[in-house]
């Protein structure tokens, strides 16, 4: 009964529309073809993810030059959403982020910083610059840290990295502030998503391999949600104490077939 | 009647002996009188420290130069304490500290590693060196993370610095473990202090500007315990919600003759 009743999907992408892989990514048996027959369908379709380390636009380069059928107006990820924020609040951000996200706040005003947005910087993660934002920080009446996301380590070819969530904590820890959040699991991020989709929750369904920030995030904010068993996913995620999504599948193409035969 | 029956003193030593500064340090005023009046009275004396950017021989040859009359054996700090955790359990550390502190760890099996001593590692804090010792750590079946204190920052002439605490939190985080803390505010490092001074607790008083680690660790102990308003000091703290010092002196030396006169 769990597909019943849809007229959006938001999709999680990596380790659901392809793997990170030593060129770049490889796609996912099936999912370019699943994302055609969404959109032939006429399903609406967003995809939802937490992509720091690129400008959309250079995202969405990467995923159609792997044959996805996709463009940056359907891209819902964490730095727009911060520039929204930023700009509602007044914020003038200082930015520990990757290199090749600092065109994503182009317009936003960074001069004499009165907040810290953080980003998966990666390299630009050294002991300088966390001092430096760590000393913004301490130094602010009121201290405001955005994270772009809180996941705690991610895989590359290379090995496992320490993701934006370690960092975010050390700084908490230091300033002994608490970080908000932009970015899945994020309430707000999600609603967002589903705004631009203009679907209500209870006629979309999220599909993700990250059983905590896609299935639990989603579910919390009333929409469905699948586990696709592909990228992060571990057996052991079917025996998650607080997170159990309405349906596992294999990958985006069952989830797709299943959908459609509704 | 704070001062009544006491046999030994612990003194912490940055804040409270000197205050770091441009060439190292420069030592508080009366401080190295005081600690000489302590040894002529035939009270029993330990340095008390969380010092981990230098071994004991080059801290207490600092202290030397800067005119106190102190020697290796009257230290007790993390990274010994550390060695005898590592002997006494079979731990094989991957050590992510300070360079001038690795020498302390000469004698102990650092092949094959079985756990993570962090340490202040300040310049060796690079994205590489954290993503390594998370790795090793991930991977370990049950992970062990020694961290050489819990400090959260330190000031330096050139301005503040994160300290061990906030990497040590961004490794709980990535590998959702918990850190053992050696050195203050740490219950058995205070014992050890005790122990190794020969006094029971309710016979020692610690004097630190730490109102944390210093004053609530070795309270918990059941010593008693002052706070200097020099160092790291802040009006603030006499305000703090859960720490409350037996007493309050303008520094060393007052705490001294206060002693001395009982």
């Amino acid at each position: 009964g769990w597909a019943r009743a849809v007229r959006g999907l938001l999709l999680d992408v990596s380790g659901v529309l392809y793997d990170s892989g030593a060129d770049g990514g490889v796609p996912i048996a099936g999912s370019a073809e699943a994302v055609r027959r969404i959109k032939a369908s006429g399903l609406k379709l967003r995809l939802c993810t937490n992509e720091t380390q690129a400008t959309r636009e250079n995202f969405v380069k990467k995923l159609q030059g792997m044959g996805f059928d996709v463009s940056v107006a359907e891209v819902t990820a964490p730095a727009p959403a911060a520039c929204h924020i930023l700009k509602e609040r007044g914020l003038r951000p200082h930015l520990l982020v990757h290199d090749d996200l600092v065109p994503e706040f182009a317009e936003i005003d960074k001069t004499n910083p009165n907040c810290v947005v953080l980003g998966d910087a990666a390299e630009n993660f050294t002991y300088a610059n966390l001092n430096e934002a760590f000393r913004l920080l301490i130094g602010m009446e009121k201290p405001v840290l955005i994270s772009l996301g809180r996941g705690r380590y991610y895989k590359e070819t290379d090995g496992l990295k320490l993701d934006v969530g370690a960092y975010m904590k050390a700084l908490e820890y230091a300033c002994d502030v608490q970080a908000e959040v932009v970015g899945k699991p994020s309430k707000r991020f999600f609603e967002s998503a589903l705004a631009e989709m203009g679907v209500p929750p209870e006629q979309a369904i999220m599909i993700g391999d990250d059983i905590v920030n896609d299935v639990g995030g989603a579910q919390r904010c009333g929409m469905r949600a699948l586990q696709v068993r592909t990228g992060k996913y571990r057996p052991s995620d079917e025996n998650h104490p607080e997170v159990k999504p309405d349906a596992y599948v294999n990958n985006l193409a069952e989830a797709v077939d299943i959908i459609l035969q509704q």
